[in-house]
C-alpha cells in the first residue's frame, strides 16, 4: 500500500514560497507527493524551487485551490496540525497517538487530507471545525511552536515510521561478516586469559573480579567471526613472542 | 530528569548560518538546549538569529571549538547521524530505535554527544569512526536526504516523544466535559426512535436494520453528558409540536 495516492498535504494560505520548497522536499524524503496550496501568496516562485532541492519533480504535481472546500473535496478523513487549546475541545490526539488510526484509515482506502495553517496564525476556528480530528506534535509547552515546514517534515516522519515499522527493524544493524558463536567467543576468552596469566596481568585470586569484567567484555561486544579470528591470530603471536624468549 | 543537561547537538563544519539558526529553534521545540559548532563557516551571523525566532536565548550558550576532538571532550557516548552505508560497517541503527537508548544512557547521566555532519558530504569517515553508534532516520530509500536543520528536528522530536510517552498519553485528548454513561446514551436513543417512529422514518421491521444503525451511531461518537442534554432538549422539543397539532 502506498501513503502516496492516498494522504495529501494542505498548506493553507502559506506566505513563505521557501516554506512550501521546503515542505516539498520534506515530503518526498518521507515518500509523500500530494501537495494542495489552498491561496498561496507566491506560487509558483524561483525560491519554492531552490528549496525543493531534490524534490523538484513534485512542484508540476501541486495542487492550487481557492478554497478550503475545493481542497478538502472528495477527503474522507481530515486532519488539523493545531498547536492552541480550543474553547470547545476538539477531538485532539498528539501526532504518534494519531498516527497509526491515520495510517489505518489510509490502508483502508480512505482519502486523507491533513491541513498544515499559516506560519503566523495557523488555521481559524471556522477550518479547524471542518476537521475530523486535531493533531498535536508532543514538544516543549514552553515553545511549541515548529517553523511550517518542520512540522509537515515531523508529521511525514512519523507516518512514514509507523508505516514502515517492520522493514525499518529488519534493516536496522546490518553487519557484513556473521556473529561469532558462543563457544568461539569463550576460546578467545580463554585465550585471552591465558595470555594475560602469562604477562602476569591478571590474577585468579583477584579481588576485583578480573576474570568476570574481561568475559563481560568480550560477550557484550558481539563479537563477530572475523573479529574473534583476528584476535586469535593477535594472541598467538603474543603467545609465540612470549615463549621464544 | 532533563535531557537538556545530558545531551549536546554538535553540528559539524556548517556552511550555512539559516541552519544553524533553524536548528536552535527545532531544538528549543523539543526542550534541548545545548548546541556546539565545529568550525561553523559563519557564527554568529544575522540570519542565525532571524531563524533562530524566539530560540534566540539559546545563542549565546553555544559552544563553538575547532575540532571534533574538543568538542567529543568528556563525552561518553556519541552518536553520528548518517545515511550512508560504510564499508566496514560500523554499529548502525534507525532513530526509533536507537532512542530509547540514548535516553537510558542519558538517564544514567551518562553526556550524551549527538553530531551532524556538513550539509553537502555530511560526516567523514574519520569523524564516523569516532562514534559509538551510527543513527540513521528512517525514509524514502529513493531520496532519504533531509535538510540538515530538519534532521536535527526528527531527531529532537523523537528523543522528546520517547521521554515523555507517558505524559503524552495522559494529556492527549482532555475533554471538557464528562462522558455520558451508557444508561443515558440509551435513554438518548430510545427517545430518538420514538420521536423516529412518530415522524414515520423508522419501522421495527425494516430490512436495513434502522434500529441497529441508529444505535451504532450514537454508540460510537462517545457522546458527552451535554451533548445527550442537549439531544434530549431537542427531542422533547420536536416531541411537544409533534403532539400540538
Amino acid at each position: 500500500m502506498s501513503l502516496n495516492t492516498q494522504v495529501k498535504i494542505i498548506l493553507v494560505e502559506t506566505t513563505s514560497p521557501g516554506n512550501i520548497g521546503s515542505a516539498l522536499r520534506a515530503m518526498k524524503t518521507m515518500n509523500f507527493s500530494k501537495l494542495c496550496l489552498v491561496n498561496p501568496k507566491h506560487f509558483p516562485s524561483d525560491e519554492v524551487t531552490a528549496l525543493a532541492a531534490n524534490a523538484t519533480d513534485l512542484i508540476e504535481k501541486v495542487e492550487v485551490v481557492k478554497t478550503i472546500d475545493e481542497a478538502l473535496e472528495d477527503q474522507q478523513l481530515v486532519i488539523a496540525t493545531s498547536s492552541r487549546e480550543r474553547k470547545v475541545p476538539w477531538p485532539n490526539e498528539a501526532l504518534n497517538i494519531a498516527s497509526p488510526k491515520i495510517i489505518d484509515a489510509a490502508t483502508k482506502k480512505n482519502k486523507v487530507a491533513i491541513m498544515f495553517g499559516r506560519e503566523d496564525r495557523g488555521l481559524t476556528n471556522d477550518e479547524l471545525q471542518r476537521c475530523n480530528l486535531h493533531v498535536h506534535i508532543p514538544a516543549n509547552k514552553d515553545y511549541p511552536v515548529l517553523n511550517l515546514a518542520m512540522s509537515v517534515q515531523v508529521v511525514c516522519y512519523q507516518l512514514f515510521m509507523d508505516m514502515h515499522l517492520q522493514t525499518i527493524k529488519e534493516n536496522s544493524g546490518t553487519w557484513d561478516v556473521p556473529t561469532a558463536s558462543s563457544n568461539h567467543v569463550n576460546r578467545l576468552i580463554e585465550h585471552f586469559i591465558d595470555i594475560a596469566e602469562q604477562v602476569e596481568v591478571f590474577n585468579k585470586g583477584n579481588p576485583r573480579q578480573i576474570g568476570a569484567r574481561i568475559k563481560r567484555l568480550f560477550t557484550r561486544i558481539g563479537l563477530d567471526e572475523m573479529e574473534v579470528n583476528f584476535m586469535r591470530g593477535f594472541l598467538s603471536a603474543i603467545d609465540k613472542n612470549l615463549n621464544k624468549k
